[in-house]
């Protein structure tokens, strides 16, 4: 019985381990899961939030460094987790892909390499939220395939486009042929 | 006994469930974990090889943009998965952090918002594996607490650096206070 006894406890033990570590690392997969419907950040009217944490939860797409002589940009672009993957395969985005492009204001210095910028400091965001299903018929934030949303830094939770066509959708105009977003800047979606 | 059975047959198949589960779900966190040594990219010699779909499973902690009238660069920093969560807790690299900083050529065009450059094809690759055991302390690609590797487009798996001192520190010196890595153009590593 005493060496039954032993058995049994190992038994538990080891059960027991293996829902610690099941129950850790199905954590981990939920939270780095890929198609998962991102309307959590959408409320019943269609407002949109912008994502927690997405600069180390998302995966960042690609930069464009735009150059004006009133002050460079770099536009960061960060999609929900799996998009690159679901790209690669099916030449599109998934229904409930999240995209967020966030705008510094950047820096430069001459380093060992030449003259160097980098991003310094947030100025707005956008976000996207990929609609495939017209959800929102009636809001003027939804359309073409797409939910919109505008942040600025000095509020930077406070949703501020009124209409996507006036305020999101003359920037994307050349990107239309591509669902209004510049792909071919974006390493991970070429991915190799 | 045939209940005893039944149980012993119920318990072994849970086991088995429970096993199945695990392997997948140790292999997701395994993948996208934080701090596994990723020291399989390294052979016994200390040669490191390129991680692959470093665009896509990587973490990209951020772009510098260099400007240079012989031809514009982008720098973009991969990091292998955690890399940013453990830098915001601790302040510094994990042992076995991998970084990949790929630079490419561009291209550019006047769209609606200015002057945008982006990343087009990649001219080299640098390789960074944080080591802070001093495993390799006979080989010229180790020290400094990195093993450091380079590989041009021409020969995309050809490692070419022979000493680490010569190829690759030289850029890294403006960058010494900060473990030899330029964290303040990375968002990621700032998060928020």
């Amino acid at each position: 019985m005493k060496g039954n006894g032993h058995k049994m406890t190992t038994r538990h033990s080891i059960l027991a381990l293996m829902f610690a570590l099941l129950s850790g690392s199905l954590g981990v997969a939920s939270s780095h899961g890929a198609q998962s419907d991102h309307l959590d950040l959408v409320d019943a009217q269609g407002n949109i939030r912008k994502p927690p944490d997405y600069r180390v939860r998302y995966q960042a797409l690609g930069v464009y460094t735009v150059l004006d002589p009133k002050g460079n940009e770099m536009h960061y672009t960060y999609a929900s987790p799996g998009t690159a993957e679901f790209y690669g395969k099916n030449g599109r985005f998934a229904d409930g892909t999240v995209l967020v492009k966030e705008v510094f204001a950047t820096s430069h210095a001459r380093l060992t390499t030449g003259d160097a910028h980098w991003a310094e400091s947030t100025k707005v965001w956008f976000v996207m939220i990929k609609d495939e299903k017209g959800r929102f018929p009636g809001s003027p934030l939804w359309g073409n395939g797409w939910g919109w949303a505008l942040f600025k830094s000095d509020a930077p939770d406070k949703q501020i486009a009124t209409d996507f066509k006036k305020d999101c959708l003359g920037c994307h105009i050349p990107a239309k042929e591509t669902d209004w977003v510049y792909v071919r800047g974006y390493p991970a979606l070429g991915a190799k």
